[in-house]
């Protein structure tokens, strides 16, 4: 839950309450008392795994403040169809101009951990980890990680700067992978693995000479999978990565591998079902 | 395009760009010479429709500049599997720390477009207009009914201070549908027009008499939407919304409403796959 | 108030208050003791309608904070000279930083709604709403905009975004005026009204033939108003617009257009003598 | 024109151009077809004292860019109605978007400029210099007090930080006004003199005694003014201060004082009237 | 302490605790359960004079909250080896990822507290004031001169805006140091002194002739100090600037100069070793 | 170099202007003719390794612009005593605004460069690595690591987010270093090695053991580490840390270990001697 407490994190609820109320909302301030209050819950209206509920305080704090927030159901949990998820209580003008926003959260992150939920499901009695990558929605990128953690996923690099991955430029750039490693592992802070990105078993062989920690297995087919695996007997980590499905899902980590990275988990997970409601 | 030069727009992108190099590209650091320089292309793996090809010039400018930029096709363009997007030609250094993040745009954006195409064309020949909603991405606003009109798509307001929109928690709290329509009328704006979401055919009557430019048809059926529209006869713009999908929203169009409003267009678009290829 | 919560406004206040401040108030860290405290009250010293009273106390908070604000009168009251607008508690050092910049935006603010209380009492019993412009000051805008509405005045739109007015040289551009008002309703979000500025009458006949809702009646002498107004015959809400002062106010209200735009309101009103005294 | 190139004033622009353009200027973007350019020209509507014209760049390019500004007068100049103060070349929907927020910057500076002139002009022949003081509308201080330059006057200090200024309730809280005046010389950054507001006679004999170095005769009458100027003999500078209008600036001019501050100068300038044309 | 509660430094530390925790303090949050609490004290590992005391709760705050803190000594107490300087008790998760900012920010401001003490200690007795420079650490300046004061040392100017200090270049661009002073007085805010920084005794002649507050003697030794001393016999301020150390720095004293500014006291203190330890 | 070019770079350049700045340069506005141009460089008063030139660039673009930088040495180059390290060209203004914040950051980093050089010559010929810590000027961090790359010396974790270090409170919260290091490895990002703080030689064990890519031997005496590093015979990396000197370096160094931490690399180096001439 520390990544929900981020400054920065902080800045993005107000981005998206600023984007959303604009110079303020003029429904509610033409409509609504001053003084009148309300209840409302939140609902799944489909199954799910919940990400993102504890970001509900600081968005009703941020729209006004005086929401007490009482959560049914905490983030990693799997709900059904029908579940309340919390239940909320203040200023009716407060719990209408946040609603909006509060629930795109709520929506996108549970999003991503039900479909992190999924892949981790699928893998299960495997070695394989489920990992996410970098290809996030803009601004929502610790965020999304958070919620692949709920999901019961594991966490790729954040960035470009806690994680070392070699890819085919940098070779070449490097003039060759062997020069690129070598400079990687001299120059790096010591407390970073070095990973290098393969597509050919040849390539895994040579990473492995230079002293890899991880080796990448990019767009492999799961014959190559099985051998760079085989190859690798443990002297560095196995990545398996590229078009990664919950249909094919399996039997990548069937090939032995100790991560799978999947891109969609992030980038394609469709929103979960969220509503609010009013108690009368 | 307009909205892709707002300074808003700016910040995104510099969030996006610091949220994924942090304090540096480190694998680029050690690997690419000083004075490297490369040539890369975008290439859609998939059919789609573009959107957000104009962001990658600031990004790359942000990312540390000196990359010339060459569209091939522009947003709201249908492209084919393998279609070349644009030739991106400068530092080898500033084209690798900033692949990802130019990406990660144009493949949400191309996403929002591309689904937003598909329900268009499935009401093509009735009078209904497809439009977005307020379930957006939290940050990504601007940028999400940018690309729905690259879509063909037409934009709902875009938040809460832009359009007046009562909703049943607004009508409790004014004393009823009347009251909150006439406060709305009497105290907004002059340009904005007061919407009133309906779930009733009662209610479409009462929003009616009480002055309402647009009445929102809330998750009601073919049969009412039909019923509902034949009240209004003109005298109020008619939206359709709730739950409409690519398989109904054909008929729901056909029930003669002026407007669908369609929250997936921005809460669940898959990401359209992109590939930034480098040439030798 | 909501107005007053937005978080753009919270940030002018920290501006403001940073403006004043600098690195600090230089001569209370040297004349006032530590644990010091003072009371003090605001006071009317000329006729006036009061704005921006919820102001004190962010500004205080933000200023050092434990200081209790207690109102006797509330926004968009009339006060006459010597009336006690509220009285203040806490730390002395903090009162002393703090008192230019709260009398600062008070001073504003009432400024703007006694002029435009004035317009409004000006134009008592005709149909006309006394209305704001664009011509505010730079970043005072919804702060000023609150002001005429405490001043009983109504808002015109708040920026480019939040409504439609197309100008002359709008209309050069498209290709006439019939094609910028179809263009403008094609593609406008459908809550906004196309509101089209006219110089003559014939230009009035055209937009209400292009299906303008509202036309603004530009620089128009009092015949040409009245005819303006016949002609429309509520086909669309009537705007007078351009150099109304409070001595023409009433005989252009009399021509019986719908709205009356004057951007003295905002950009010339002058500051409401307020001042801040201390209790001994 | 230094100040005009600050940081804090660029994002003072930007600030005002964000709250004016919002999500974007819906207006332009529907009408005008994209490549299409203007030329414009400002134009004083009233004699002025000009201020603010070296924003009109940066404005300009923030809004869009591409616009070539080519200025006719500079600020400080006097001009007559009708005078053209600056040629704008650019894409047309740059200088719509940017064109308001320009105008409402030169427009209040230029009011400050041209009061202050006026003011300046009273006293001509006099010792007194006619400075400018904190009451500034908030947000503007550095602009509004550059513009008092441009029109004539001298600067007071810029905040709490940059000037030493000891009022009653300092005075109180000291114990005493020579305790005052002690700990501020001694504590002081040794470039800054301390300035002691009196009402009284005694006051001013106290605060000279105590080493002020500038006393500030506040609300006194013409002949309290004369007795303070002679007793002080030069050994310190004298300032008036309090409700001095243009009626009475020369009285007080003539009673002796080095210098008259006017909170009017900031607080209450009307906007010069000046319009934004279009060559056809 | 007024300067610990600026806007400006609270800005400094979220940057400091954003530049540490980046996406989050991924050991603690992987071995530290929720709920788990802690309590620490700070401890002097050396002879010291303190200064940032204050700003431990701020930080703390900001890393988390829920952190009581119990100062033990205040800022500008000296301190012997071993001091207990305060306890903090709370969430251990907070106190873990927060430890470091805090201990940087007051090992350094001790460094310059205690550094300063040393050379107000080398002029016990003399008519001399120590005083800073602007050579700060960039982005510390309020704080680094806050820590100057707690060490007993005088403030010379803050920035470019509160103190006039005329150098070569401006006497060469000026046309003459007389000129340059002439237009400092004519033009400067009335509560600035100006100081003209003198290499020669000529210099200290003109500057006096011209009406200089304050002569700064750069770089002069003992015998010119002496006689630049003797030369203006009290009409101006003097100050003594240039390589000074603790070794030279009473020999300067001696010569009887007003001021002596050391860069040294905030570009080059050693921080103080401080360190956080645990409570069992 | 590519460190320098962060958007967080450029933020604490500019806050860096802004607190030296404030609201402008009084001095030069009132003495600096406009159109005035000079020449001016940079010398070292002493001998160094130099960082931050590149700094010089962006620094006088956003004190004015305008500026041509000829560098005359590079980032990492060892000089001597009035080396000339670059000339600059330009606006007179600009150089005299910009020359203390620019000299400011310069003598910084330069200062940290040649602390770290020293240290990593005493060590040269040993297996060691210099390395630095969190212990860094608030602010800083970034530059002051780069910096130490410029001196020879390696980056250790950049925060709390990219490296794991499990020091004494997280093994009692975790309840044992089994425990803490198990919780690590299940947990983190799988390119992050778990370092761990061992006091005692039992603990490098354990340590071990539980399968820690790194132990930190925290205050060992140089008996210990020597025992240390040949229980670990190179399963793990060493590393040494606290209180370690330049007097003492060598002698840790030879002991075996991989890394030397040092923080006083960063929390006190002094400033480079560093000073701007002006062309004649």
């Amino acid at each position: 839950m520390e990544t929900l407490r981020l400054a920065s994190v902080e800045t993005l609820l107000a981005t998206a309450l600023g984007e959303d109320l604009g110079r303020g909302d003029v429904t509610t301030r033409l409509t609504v008392p001053a003084g009148c209050r309300g209840q409302a819950f939140l609902t799944a209206k489909e199954a799910a795994v919940i990400a993102g509920l504890p970001l509900l305080e600081p968005v009703f704090r941020l729209a006004g403040g005086g929401v007490e927030v009482e959560l049914e159901v905490g983030d990693g949990d799997r709900v059904t169809p029908g579940t309340v998820l919390c239940r909320l209580r203040g200023p009716a003008a407060t719990l209408l101009s946040g609603e909006r926003v509060a629930l795109n959260f709520v929506q996108q992150l549970s999003g991503v951990a039900t479909l992190t939920r999924r892949f981790v499901e699928a893998v299960a009695g495997t070695r394989a980890r489920v990992t996410d990558t970098r290809k996030t929605v803009p601004g929502l990128r610790v965020l999304q990680k958070y919620a692949v953690r709920a999901g019961g996923g594991s966490n790729h690099r954040s960035g470009l700067d806690d994680g070392i991955l070699i890819k085919d430029n940098h070779i070449a750039a490097a003039g060759g992978l062997a020069a690129a490693v070598g400079a990687a592992r001299a120059g790096a802070p010591h407390g970073l693995v070095v990973e290098v990105e393969c597509e050919t078993l040849a390539q895994v062989d040579e990473a492995l000479a230079a002293g890899a920690g991880i080796v990448l297995l990019d767009n492999m087919n799961l014959d190559e999978l099985r051998q760079a695996v085989a190859r690798v007997r443990g002297r560095a980590l196995t990545e398996a990565s590229g078009g990664v499905t919950l249909a094919t899902v399996r039997q990548v980590a069937e090939c032995g591998v100790d991560l799978i990275s999947v891109g969609a988990l992030t980038h394609s997970a469709p929103a979960v079902d969220i509503s609010m409601g009013w108690a009368s």
